[in-house]
């Protein structure tokens, strides 16, 4: 029986999944970030390790074959010295490189071709034609791009209260949910002209690494009657049409699957993109790992079908709901 | 005869300028960036040595007073290590720390009150009364604010560019000139789903501190028939009279000094500006250094006129003047 390792390596975590033939899980693994570009390649490969030790407490040390699933990454991981680390961890078959966003896509569907729209702390979009990555949209990170994604919407969040304590913007309830997220107190003092809670805030802000203001996002989903959020979630919305409608035209047939916290369903983001696709056909994103190892049995030359993908999906959920209960 | 020091420390050059109490140039000297918020306390100081004692070259070393003009000094300057560098450097009297927004202002004016606009690298406004600096809009770095500044043009054309390549924005002339500026070309070659120049030019622009996409606003000015650009510069002008408005109630009385190369007299934001204030009475800022010498012999007692704040401004052109032809 192959034992067949599937990894889904992103910036914030990685999942390892062991599955057999029949997408029965036999292990499961979770570490930190995986992603070489994100994390370097030294903690990325230990990351990649971690999980597969974990998922072969129960599976066994034998591996068949592997895929890895990250993004960017087929062109710039050093292909030999990852083999060599899988080997040494009992791999005796192929090592596979792939797009974390086909493997997203594969969580969502087994249509041969269609779209991927993700939105989590970055966005992006794919077109996949006959099992194979097209086209690209979004995913130039923080600084260059990601519309909509948690960043975009964490950082109008933080520049919404900057100019609205700076006299420039609206009044708006996420002030106080940022300030008290801070653990900061508008004394209503003043210095060098301005609120000392604005100097303050400001120092904050940039004391953190700026991709981090991710974790104002929630903010904006939280103040569902305020207006300067509800206009910084509808322009979101607008940001990840504008991404996927870069690769997909409005006539496109195939699926369209959703995933990234930010697309959550029945969400405001969430349900203004279902209303600007009029007739797409819309499926939620499960965790990529469930994908990457459907990428991996394909690979194996395993014929997957719905019932195979579920019992993957299945069985990767009861790893997790295990590890929470371990947890509590 | 009095030797009063007056230092404009900005984020990327010093200027100090030593004057008698007739507001003649005895002296003056150029440096680095002297701003300890962003260059460090201890360059800082360096700095404000280094242009004070090529200053003292032509003067001799006696100062009996020091006015040093920085962005947010007042409350993060060690101030007895400061005043001890400079009784070191030959002072005998006070050492004064104003705004810079203040000296800016009294480069332009001596009206009792009045507003600063400025638009370098950043953006900030300033609303003065009775001489001294009353409220300020504006300022808060380029993560976080600093509309219409210098890094969010630079910035607002590297993701058009980006946008454009990308497939999700318009074509613009701002590609080639992006392009062109970083010696990057597109050869139409394609990996991972995207274009390769789009790869490129992504990795150039994380490879650089988000501020220096400043560099890039000329180009904005430069693409003068580019309806991408125009539209940029457009916004830039909003942002900036949002900056100035969130201070100046419409009625207001009193001059607008405009500061800064993004409000160099003619260019189409600086016009954008002037239309939207009709009325106003705008005067085109000089040298910073020029107000803090102003506001350094007001410090001194001396009641300072438009002639003797004209031979200031005269003498630090002058000086500026031979030390271009020096280094040519």
């Amino acid at each position: 029986m192959p034992n067949i390792l599937a990894i889904d390596a992103g910036g914030t975590s990685t999942r390892a999944v062991i599955v057999d033939e029949s997408g029965n899980c036999l292990g499961f693994g979770q570490s930190g970030g995986g992603n070489p570009i994100s994390a370097g390649f030294g903690p990325a490969l230990a990351a990649l390790a971690d999980a597969t030790s974990m998922a072969q407490a129960t599976s066994g040390p034998r591996l068949s074959s592997a895929l890895i699933a990250m993004a960017g990454a087929t062109s710039r991981m050093p292909r030999q010295e990852l083999k060599e680390r899988f080997i040494a961890l009992g791999l005796h078959g192929e090592l596979a490189l792939e797009s974390d966003l086909l493997a997203m896509f594969r969580s969502g569907t087994l249509a041969s071709g269609g779209y991927a729209l993700i939105a989590g702390t970055g966005s992006v979009a794919a077109h996949i034609e006959d099992g194979v990555l097209r086209s690209v949209s979004g995913g130039a990170g923080w600084l260059l791009g990601d519309g909509g994604s948690g960043f975009w919407i964490g950082h109008r969040v933080a520049r919404a209260v900057v100019a609205y304590l700076d006299g420039r913007g609206a009044a708006t309830a996420l002030t106080d949910a940022l300030l008290g997220e801070l653990a900061l107190v508008d004394t209503g003092e003043h210095a060098h002209g301005r609120r000392r809670v604005l100097l303050d805030l400001i120092d904050a802000l940039y004391a953190m690494p700026p991709v981090e203001l991710s974790r104002f996002a929630p903010l904006a989903f939280r103040a569902t009657d305020d207006p300067v959020a509800r206009d910084i979630l509808a322009a979101a919305a607008d940001e990840l049409v504008g991404t996927l409608t870069a690769i997909r035209p409005a006539d496109a047939v195939g699926p369209v699957v959703l995933g990234g916290s930010i697309l959550g369903s029945g969400n405001p983001v969430a349900s203004a993109l279902t209303a600007a696709l009029p007739g797409a056909h819309l499926i939620p994103a499960r965790d990529g790992v469930v994908g990457a190892a459907v990428l991996a049995l394909m690979r194996a030359g395993i014929r997957v079908d719905a019932g195979l993908q579920n019992r993957i999906a299945h069985g990767v959920t009861q790893f997790q709901e295990a590890a929470i209960g371990a947890r509590a």
